[in-house]
C-alpha cells in the first residue's frame, strides 16, 4: 500500500482525526443546569476549597497535551506549528485506541525556548501531563529541562525518552539472546534521540557507548551540544577516536538514528562476531535490512512495519502516561523509564527469543497494561506519587 | 431538583465532562500508518506546501478553545484556572450538543494581560477560533482587543458578546411586542456584560441607554474604565443624574447583570406604562419575577431556566461560531453579531409573540441553524471571510 497517498486521501475525509464527545446528552433543561450553569458551580467551588479534587471532578487526571513547535516534525524539519498538526493528532489517536488517555494537539506558533516553557507551563490546570513532541535539538532539552523545573505534573520529550526506552527494551533483549556481556555499543546521531539513548544505556549499565555524528566520533574537544557535554565522560571508555567506521570496528551493537544508507556491508564486516544492527532511520534505514544481514548481522531491527524487531515509540508512551497518571506523579523519572524498559522487554519470555523477535509488536495489547503497571509501582516507589495513587 | 447536589454527583461519575475519541480504528499496521507514521508525513508536506490545506486535512476549521483565567467564574469570582475548569468543560459539552464544534477547554495559570495575550496567541496554529471565558474586567477588554489584533481567527469573549446578543433579540421582540419606539433603556452593572450591551443596543439604534454601577448613573467626572469611556459619550441622551432609583423613573426598559433584590417594586412601578424588564443576575435576580408583574411590569426575563424568557448565552455561542468557522471568518465582526440577533429575534413570528414568549427556548432546534447561516452570510458580506467559505 502507498501509504502517503492512502493518507492523503484518508485525512481529507476525516477533516481531523479527533472528535471531542460530551460524556452525557443536553436534552433538557435539567441536562443543562447540572453539566453547566447553575449546578456546575457546585464542583467549581469544591475545586477552590480543596485543589487536589480537580482530580476528582474534571478530566485533568486523564488528559494530556501533546505539544509541539513545528520545529523537527518526524523526518521533514523545521516545517511549522500548522504542518505539523497532522502528527500531533496521530499521536493523539494512538494515546486513545491504545491508552484511552484523552489527549489534545497543540502546536505552538513559536520557537523561542523561553516562550515556550512561559506557554507550556501556564497550560498546567488543564492537564495531568504533557508530551513534548518533535522539537528541534538542542532547544529540546532546554524546554524539557526548565518545565520539568517549573511544572508539578509530568513532562516526557517523547523523541528523546520514547526512543530510548524502546531501543532499550530490544537490546536487552537481543543481548539475552546472544549472550553478549558488556557489549561496545555504537550510536550515530548525537542529537535528542541519540542523546537520550546513550543516557538511557548508561543509566542501564548495558556496556560502552561510543557516540558518533557527522564530524565523527564525538570527543571533548568538539563543540560540544549541552546535552552532548554532558555525557561526554561517561562514554567511550578507551578514547577511541575516527569516523563512523572506525568506531564500528570490533563493536558489538550499532544503534542509528542517523539518516538512511550511511552504513555500509563493509563496516558491518568489521564489526564483532553477530553483530547486533538497529537501523532506525525512517523510512530509509541505515542500511538495507537484507544488506545488514548479508554482511553478518545476527539481529537486524529498523523502524519499519513492515519489517521484524520494528522499533517503535508506540511500545513507550501510552503505557508510561497511563501509569503515570494514574499513580498521580508529578515527574516521569529514571527508575519510571527503567521499569517501562523492562516491562516491554520481558514481554517476551526466554524461550520465545529469537533473531526475529526481540521487541513485540507495536499494537500488542499487553503492553500497555505491562508498562503502565510497571511504571505506576516506580512512581510510588521512587516517590513521585502519592502512596495512595489515583 | 438541587443542581449543586446533583452536578456533585454526576461530577464525581463523570470525572470530565469531555471524551477525545479517534474517528478511526487503529487494530493493525496499515491503520497505524496510514493515520500517523509513515502516511502522516503526506499531509503535513501538503500543509507545508499549501498553508489553507490545513483546513482540509486537520481539524483546525472545526475547532475551538474554550479559555479562562479563572478570575471571573460565573458568579464565584476569582476562583483560579482549576476550579474554572468545570464550567470550561460545559462550554465544550455545549458546543458538541449544539453545534458539533470540537471546543477544548484551557485554564491559564496567569492573569496578566500580556502573559494571556502571548499565550493565546501562540495556540493560533491549531485552533479555528477562540472563545474567552469567565476573564474579569476590564482585563477582559484588552486580552480580547489586543488578541483580535495579533491573530487571524474569530476571537469571542462570550460573557460580554454572547449576553449582548441575547439580550438584544429579546429586546426586539418585547419591544416589537409593545410597540414601544425609542425607549429608555437603563442597564444597571457597568462591567463587561453592562459595557457590551450597551454597545450592541447603540449600534442597533433600539433607544437611549443609561449605565448605571454601583456609584449611580455613570457621568464623564467619575473614574471610569476604559470600556466605560469609549460609551460614555453615546450614552444618556437627557444628561441624567442620581442613583438606580433616579434613572428607572420613566424608563422602558430595565436590564440588569448587576446583583440579586436591588430593584424593589417602587422602582419598577415609577417606570413607563408596561415596563420591560429583564433581571440577569443569577441564580437570584435583581427582583423576583412575581414581584417585577405585580408591581406593573409587562414583559420580565431573567437569567433562569424555570422562569420564562430565560436570557441564556446559549442561544449565541454555538451557531455563531458555527457560522464563522464555516465562512471560515477571520474574525467575528459587528455585522456577525447583528446577523446573530435578529436571526434568534426573528424564530419567534409575529403571531406567535407574547408576554411570557420573547426569546425561544435555549435548546430550540431551531437556532444554530438559523444564527449560523446568518454570520455565515454576514461574515462574507462584510468582507471577514473568502467568497466560497469553508
Amino acid at each position: 500500500m502507498d501509504y502517503g497517498k492512502e493518507a492523503l486521501k484518508k485525512h481529507k475525509q476525516w477533516r481531523g482525526k479527533l472528535d471531542v464527545q460530551a460524556k452525557m446528552p443536553i436534552q433538557n433543561h435539567d441536562d443543562l443546569s447540572i453539566a453547566y450553569t447553575p449546578g456546575v458551580a457546585a464542583p467549581c467551588l469544591e475545586i477552590q476549597k480543596d485543589p487536589e479534587s480537580v482530580y476528582t471532578y474534571t478530566g485533568k487526571g486523564n488528559t494530556v497535551a501533546v505539544i509541539s513547535d513545528g520545529s523537527a516534525v518526524l523526518g521533514l524539519g523545521n516545517i511549522g506549528p500548522e504542518a505539523g498538526i497532522p502528527v500531533m493528532e496521530g499521536k493523539c489517536v494512538l494515546f486513545k485506541a491504545l491508552a484511552d488517555i484523552d489527549a489534545i494537539p497543540l502546536c505552538l506558533n513559536t520557537q523561542d525556548v523561553d516562550e515556550l516553557v512561559q506557554i507550556i507551563s501556564a497550560l498546567q490546570p488543564s492537564f495531568g501531563g504533557i508530551n513534548l513532541e518533535d522539537i528541534a535539538a538542542p532547544r529540546c532539552f532546554d524546554v524539557e529541562a526548565k518545565l520539568k523545573e517549573k511544572m508539578n505534573i509530568p513532562v516526557f520529550h517523547d523523541d528523546q525518552h520514547g526512543t530510548a526506552i524502546v531501543v532499550s527494551s530490544a537490546l536487552i533483549n537481543a543481548l539475552r539472546l546472544l549472550k553478549k556481556e558488556d557489549p561496545t555499543i555504537v550510536i550515530n546521531g548525537a542529537g535528542s534521540a541519540g542523546i537520550a539513548i546513550a543516557s538511557l544505556l548508561l543509566e542501564l549499565q548495558l556496556g560502552d557507548v561510543i557516540l558518533v555524528d557527522r564530524e565523527g566520533i564525538l570527543n571533548v574537544e568538539m563543540d560540544l551540544t549541552s546535552g552532548q557535554r554532558r555525557l561526554i565522560d561517561r562514554v567511550n571508555r578507551y578514547k577511541k577516536t575516527g569516523t563512523l567506521a572506525d568506531a564500528l570496528t570490533e563493536a558489538d551493537v550499532f544503534i542509528g538514528v542517523s539518516a538512511g544508507h550511511i552504513v555500509t556491508k563493509e563496516m558491518i564486516r568489521s564489526m564483532k562476531k553477530d553483530p547486533i544492527v538497529f537501523a532506525m532511520a525512517n523510512p530509509i534505514p541505515e542500511i538495507e535490512r537484507a544488506d545488514a544481514l548479508e554482511a553478518g548481522a545476527k539481529i537486524v531491527g529498523t523502524g519499519r512495519s513492515d519489517y521484524p524487531n520494528q522499533i517503535n515509540n508506540v511500545l513507550a508512551f501510552p503505557g508510561i502516561f497511563k501509569g503515570a497518571l494514574q499513580a498521580r506523579a508529578k515527574e516521569i523519572n529514571e527508575a519510571m523509564k527503567i521499569a517501562a524498559v523492562y516491562a516491554i522487554a520481558d514481554l517476551i519470555k526466554p524461550e520465545e527469543l529469537h533473531e526475529e523477535y526481540v521487541i513485540v509488536s507495536a499494537l500488542d495489547r499487553r503492553v500497555v497494561p505491562a508498562v503502565s503497571k510497571a511504571v505506576f509501582k516506580a512512581a510510588q516507589e521512587s516517590g513521585v506519587a502519592p502512596q495512595e495513587g489515583r
